[in-house]
């Protein structure tokens, strides 16, 4: 279940109690690993975007919950589990707009609820926390697997794909999601290129996914954001491959700015969307994408370039995400099974199944 | 005809004999006037991008024509008019995409092969380079007016307009193309904001448009290139206002990367795409936008950023322009009358005006 290509990228890592993250925002150049005891620190990570990916951010969190336990109980063993809910705010409060940060928090505390008074918490929700990370994994390996099978045989174009921001290992508890598919079609010699969206402001694509890919050794192709269009007419590009931060009951999916724009493009050259995300990601409990709340960062995301202010003195909107509506989604690649053109029949459907088979 | 505003903001200017050129590279931190007064550094100023904007590079041209008859007469008065087509080659190569640059160069020799042997022909070419600018600034005083028009009564969606790149002042004779309609749409209160691409990867927009708005006081709003689509769904905006380097007989348009994108979001969500240029742009001999050659510029301006690399080891494509077909083009604006939906007779009809009335 995990061939060795799982493990050429990982960006968390949890090693005898302590939660270790690869400090993002600093690569490509440098790869540094950043130690966190306390759940102040996890709650600083995700808000700095040390660590970032909506999958990455479910995982953090519970990691963050098992921390969280283990101080409160240490320092009252009867009331942690009162105490603790200050911390599941403040972890609940780090990002907006992906909704596995909510998800993980509540598989966490339905952990800790039934935790008995007196008994520390720390062992059962740790093991809780490795085995959220571990499920993410596999739920990669197998979307992996499902979308690498559509891209095999769906190439009207030809043999390339596009993805945008950032769905790899690093966003993920290994693999990725949309960069997971890449990695299974490319094993699978069912692609020949990957062409990359450096994705402003962040530039997700041109550092992480361009470092991913370049340990892969699969070749790939960066190009600014709004030269898409350009390439998506010029080369045999079959599809479009990219993540989530949450799916709305209706289909409708909220993802890195740019995904939409790119959903249009997609529909206008006859190329194909396609959407991998595991279950978590999806979010009944909002019916339509105009309803999620996209988080807006500092201006100084797209002012500032490498530390030094480029722009001239102007008001900025800076939307970090944006909706593609479900009606421009072509596949949906979950670890429950594959939605073609989803809708909140087909959707309610498959949250319904306990797995795949 | 010249308004105050005309004046807030230039880039080129003619003085003494000298050509004194807006280093645009260094704003909106640094206003730097560097001092041309031969061919080679006028060649070096093109390239480096010391001067950009297709009219403006076409003005520069012309004033390096008239620096290198004075050089080449200098050195030899007899032999200087058949001395001087290493320089115009020079010229001519300095940037392969912009048409305004081989006009200009075109205007020139039709004049410098008129002037006597042995007659001293800088007083005459440098008069005409001016009268080249002069009418450039003509050119866009007016086509804000005819620009203004439109937008004012064509307003479905509402008072906001989009913009790409920096087709304004700075990339013209003065005033601007897109931007010369924005202003005289600001001047007449028919807008009320201007939406800004950042225009990646030189930052057209949150350097030079930003810059050039605020100078002029309208309001403006700053996003990054993928952000459009979001704003063209979420704001009232009616019109895309870009400015073009090379439209073709059937009315394709070479501009800035990321106007194609542009012109498939406006299709998408019923915005207008209104194109500004002088007919100098627009170029009779190429018939279809696939054959006019598009400029690839080195991997440096997408994987660095204010001097530091920032992305990871990959490899670029970086085509700083693209192709927008003549039928996502709403209205062509040019100096000579507009064209509603332009095609290969109406262009005829239009370049065969010697002038508007």
């Amino acid at each position: 279940m995990t061939p060795d290509s799982t493990m050429k990228v990982k960006a968390i890592d949890w090693q005898a109690g302590e939660l270790y993250l690869l400090d993002q925002r600093l690569l490509p150049h440098q790869e540094v690993w950043v130690k966190c005891s306390r759940v102040d620190e996890v709650v600083a990570a995700i808000r700095d975007m040390l660590v970032r990916g909506a999958p990455a951010i479910g995982i953090t969190a519970a990691y963050g919950v098992a921390l969280a336990a283990r101080q409160r109980f240490s320092e009252d063993a009867d009331g942690w589990q009162a105490n603790i809910e200050e911390d599941l705010h403040a972890l609940q409060a780090s990002r907006p707009t992906a909704v596995n940060l909510s998800w993980a928090l509540k598989q966490m505390r339905r952990q800790l609820v039934n935790i008995k008074a007196g008994v520390d918490p720390f062992p059962a929700l740790s093991a809780f926390a490795e085995a959220i990370h571990q499920a993410d994994l596999e739920a990669n390996l197998l979307m992996g697997k499902l979308g690498a099978e559509i891209l095999a045989t769906n190439q009207d174009h030809g043999r390339e794909v596009m993805t945008h921001c950032n769905a790899g290992a690093l966003a993920t508890g290994g693999y990725g999601t949309a960069l997971g598919v890449i990695r299974a079609a490319w094993e699978r010699q069912v692609i020949d290129k990957v062409h990359v969206n450096e994705t402003r402001p962040w530039l997700q694509g041109s550092r992480l996914t361009a470092w991913e890919l370049e340990k892969e050794g699969i070749p790939a192709l960066l190009h600014v954001d709004s030269a898409a269009a350009h390439q998506l007419k010029n080369s045999p590009i079959s599809w479009i491959v990219v993540g989530a931060d949450r799916i709305t009951a209706q289909g409708d999916v909220a993802n890195k700015i740019g995904t939409y724009q790119l959903a249009i493009q997609a529909l206008h050259h006859g190329a194909g969307l396609m959407v991998v995300a595991p279950t978590s990601t999806i979010d009944m409990d909002i019916e339509y994408g105009e309803d999620i709340e996209i988080e807006q960062r500092h201006a100084d995301e797209v002012l500032c370039a490498a530390g030094q202010r480029v722009g001239a003195d102007i008001d900025v909107t800076n939307p970090v995400f944006d909706v593609t509506p479900a009606d421009l989604v072509d596949y949906l690649v979950t670890e429950k099974g594959v939605i073609h053109r989803p809708d909140k029949e087909q959707l309610q459907k498959l949250m319904s199944r306990k797995s795949m088979h």
